[in-house]
């Protein structure tokens, strides 16, 4: 069958090109219906084995993926793993082999540490799809963004988003830079000093150490959590004095475009990175991108499955 | 669809009427022998997505749920959320708003605040059902013992039943004296005074605080589990000391009438406030209760269901 | 229906005939290739409830139980119970026959209590599977082992087979020893004399106390896992030294014969009680006793389903 997204795994949007990035937004956008249905189930994956093996715990991602697999038929095994059980290289490594002997078709890995999915992928021989590994990379939720963005403006190619926030440890920052700047979008980031990359620009982004500027005539305004549980004690900024300078509330957003769409991946830390009203005001769109998200990971699901063996 | 029941949430059994409930349990007892069937399977359900959101932990009213779900061909998701993350109010409606934009159709919920299930409700568009919230109601237990009671006394009108024990800190005896008292039962409390509510007659029950006066030719004999872990210190009383004059024993039994049936909702504290004689004893309908928990659960999903937008 | 294996429960290895074995490892036979189609999915359970019931976490086995369950078409409920609300003896009796009344039709149990699985059979309607009790038993380990020795070497009879390590602390042990012993093996037992059961040749094995006499012309190396958790303090060896003298490397392998396989149940303590570069060399068969667990469990769920009532 020939297919527009021709990779086994799903380990980030580095190495994806445009026509890939629209293809999986194209089929998500024909998944958002199915999960509108009164019948919300699809035989696309009846028969077929999907394992959330999670290292670190996330209610939100977990379910989101576990909802797809199940609204595609899937059998679906949810797999918590306590941190504890893996502080050995090997360990991790013969989790996953065992996994692997078991027969699965889609691995669904998170894991605290950047690089972990990968080297995993390399030694099942199932599909893995990267939930989030430390600080690199989290490919579904850049691509639940960009489906949400798509809906409303209609386009990625020349809009100006502005991701704001503790973008130094974010690995949600760091695949959306991925995925907009191929998909044509001016990019900014907008963090006190301490909390960007060093040399960010060569990521193909312009930094702003103001809300003020770097807001100014967005089309988005992405917000990012605060990882205080990622961060050196010496790094973490005071709650009020944060939020004074960097946490999104009307005065701010009044810098950017009157259409422009709120975002946030969630789970928020109300009154710290966005004021409670901005976050269910007119301009959030945060509930849609959880929807979005069921919708982007059935896409996922579907294309990789798409290409495992004597399929 | 016409339906004998037309409310889109069950948040407890406060405000049923009598034809409402008598529904709900001709419902339930149609639905017993899908359990007892080899396969135990309809498709009522099918392709729709019934989440458990338990903030406090519940091994066995989460399970009754669960195969309730699964047996009416939903596709279940099970969310344990430990109390830390919801410390704050506007992370509980985040949780169920973030649930929400998943689009599932039943969210049954526990929670140890009085209200917090009511308050979550207004807030989503899927049909919720309470699963006991704090010291408030329990409405799927209510129903499972009337249920119970019904099939051995073939009604509930004019049975005298008496509930015994922990009144003060029990949901389980709120739903249970509001559901028997619409059904037209003769409803005595039994309790020391310091576990009685003040002014309890309101209710419509009469109180007792001795054993023998209260159970005095009760049709039924409802236990409650002590809360020990909802008590404040000063109110906690002996185990030795509680058994002797609240416990359920042989002497105690023998003032109901001789056919009086003995309930409890589980799980028991053997020894403390039944003697384990009783509750393996050939009056004993404790195992019963736990079956018609599941069909009980069943009617009211499938009520439920009946009534979501576009079914 | 004529079935080869006519019992309620799958207590043990103790007590079945070679022909009952044989009977479920030919049927296990049949089920690896289930695993490996694309859809892998029977209607053998549909409808059926089969309820993992964990007393002791167990990624591993519970992980293949549920895969076993759902590849057969069965609706599993996963039920992990904390040790501490186990305390009492009529708590494990109280939550088997809650659960036995939501009438399931398979109750998978592990607990830490030789003997406490068994206990719980007596008092449910359901088939058990004893998903490993203490140092007692763990029959489906034994069982995808024996499968895993049979392909390999086409027959059980007649074969060496060298069991080493923690023999005494071992459930694998034991129920190895119990089939291979049915099936007509020569079984040695290799450990130091610590971690030997007293009088162990009354089981039918002979005993070494060295790797170099233990391992000669084996047909079959099966390593045991280090038992750490389970030991008295006195008697736990170093790490250094055990693998000195117990765990298995390149040398003590080549006093077996050149086509031994080596087996190890799992999880594996590297470098402990085996050389990280034999668990992952040619003559390992571990990966592949992981895929025969859920072929083996597969066999013995839908054997005893066959005998189910009404069935």
């Amino acid at each position: 069958m020939t297919s527009g997204f021709a990779h086994k795994h799903l380990l980030g949007i580095e190495g994806l090109s445009q026509q890939e990035i629209t293809h999986l937004l194209d089929l998500a956008e024909s998944a958002i219906d199915v999960s509108r249905q009164i019948e919300k189930k699809k035989a696309t994956l009846r028969g077929r084995t999907q394992i959330n093996l999670f290292f670190e715990a996330s209610t939100r991602t977990q379910s989101s993926f576990e909802l797809a697999g199940k609204r595609l038929g899937a059998d679906v095994m949810n797999m918590a793993v306590a941190a504890s059980s893996v502080s050995k290289g090997e360990t991790l490594i013969d989790t996953a082999m065992t996994l692997n002997a078991m027969r699965p078709d889609l691995l669904v890995v998170r894991h605290h540490a950047a690089g972990a999915v990968a080297l995993l992928a390399q030694k099942v021989e199932c599909s893995v799809i990267n939930a989030g590994d430390g600080a690199h990379e989290h490919p579904t939720q850049a691509l639940l963004d960009a489906l949400t963005i798509r809906r409303h403006k209609g386009r990625l190619q020349g809009l100006t988003v502005a991701i704001c926030g503790d973008v130094l440890h974010s690995r949600v920052a760091r695949s959306n830079i991925l995925l907009l700047g191929a998909m044509g979008a001016k990019i900014r980031v907008v963090a006190p000093s301490t909390l960007l990359p060093r040399a960010v620009e060569r990521l193909g982004v312009t930094a702003f150490t103001t809300m003020k500027e770097g807001l100014a005539d967005a089309d988005v305004v992405m917000m990012l959590r605060l990882q205080r549980e990622r961060m050196h004690a010496a790094y973490v900024p005071s709650v009020r004095e944060y939020f004074r300078f960097f946490g999104l509330d009307q005065e701010k957003l009044s810098r950017a475009r009157p259409d422009a769409i709120v975002m946030h991946p969630g789970p928020m830390n109300r009154g710290v990175e966005i004021d409670p009203m901005i976050a269910d005001g007119v301009q959030s769109v945060i509930r849609e991108q959880v929807e979005m998200g069921v919708a982007v990971r059935m896409a996922v699901l579907e294309a990789l499955s798409r290409n495992l063996p004597n399929a």
